[in-house]
């Protein structure tokens, strides 16, 4: 890094740290800033502190929020008898742009995953449970199709269902638009498993 | 994006503007973002408007620098009689890597491509011809291996040529670590026609 004007170097290293972005991409991105307007860059970074500074976790869903609580729970045109639970916040985007659901969410920031050392205690489990009233007739559990997001879906399943509140799990099932050939296995057994009549 | 808290829908947007960086990465690297440290989000702005301020070219080479001239271009230990030309700041880097190159640089800030609108007056020629005083011994040409750094080549050599100063060009070839197999023809008879006794 010895060839970068100093100012150049760190930019580069610190892009660098972020995710998916290695040494030659960081170079990319800093020529473009360096190339670009003072405006842009002035731009992009107080973008960078404001939503560092102005975005936090609400309080009872757990979402990325800029108010607190979130616009989600406040929202009264939503169906707050129904909670879907997801692991990340990232998940809420994808599952808003649906346009299917209209219940509440609950982010446990994670899944279950002995390996990596997180365990029910790691997560907004007891949050979620303590939101679990009377008022609540299903849980829909969001979690991740893969190990982690299974065993989370069925140790929640486990803790919720003596509540006498549904719990249900996204369908598993061939990708619309996919092509049956390049479906795996168990991914097709599922799909197989959860047939309905047409 | 509707779904996006603001400050987050901001960041999100900022990071789309930078090249190579679609919609979903630009989603992650916000969610990195907002998940890491406020110390690290403070680091990478200040680093971004830090290159913006304090970079700028040399007004000598046209080398991104934050002192002027470029440490290049005052650096005693360097051959002040031969210019290498690139066509990016960026370059620069990547020949200082091979630790051959002891000489001087200019870099054009592009090459000539009548398609983009970029002619011979949109590059730093004129000051690089201004450069070529009698001290001058030798140019090395080295605009990309494409048809606008070819053009920009033949260019500059017919400007040159004329002042008695040697101009040459970066070998074409076989890359080192390839496999010949898999080389291009025109590559292939490029390194044909460069071949060297051994």
């Amino acid at each position: 890094m010895a060839q970068y004007a100093k100012p150049l170097a760190r930019l580069v290293e610190e892009l660098t740290k972020l995710p998916g972005i290695g040494p030659k991409t960081a170079q990319r991105l800093a020529f473009f800033i360096i190339g670009g307007s003072k405006e842009n860059a002035h731009s992009l970074a107080s973008a960078i502190v404001g939503a560092k500074e102005k975005i936090g976790y609400c309080s009872r869903c757990f979402n990325v929020t800029d108010v607190n609580p979130c616009r989600f729970c406040v929202d009264n045109g939503r169906d707050s008898t129904v909670i879907c639970v997801v692991e990340e916040a990232r998940d809420i985007v994808v599952l808003e742009r649906t346009r299917e659901f209209k219940g509440l969410y609950h982010v446990l920031h994670g899944a279950i995953s002995p390996m990596d050392g997180i365990g029910p205690g790691e997560l907004r489990m007891k949050e979620l449970m303590s939101r679990l009233t009377e008022e609540i007739s299903e849980v829909i559990i969001a979690t991740d199709p893969n190990v982690e997001g299974e065993a989370t879906a069925m140790y929640l399943a486990r803790l919720i269902k003596p509540l006498g509140i549904r719990v249900t799990r996204m369908a598993h099932g061939m990708p619309v638009g996919g092509d049956l050939e390049y479906v795996d296995e168990i991914t097709l057994s599922k799909a197989l498993e959860g047939r309905r009549e047409l």
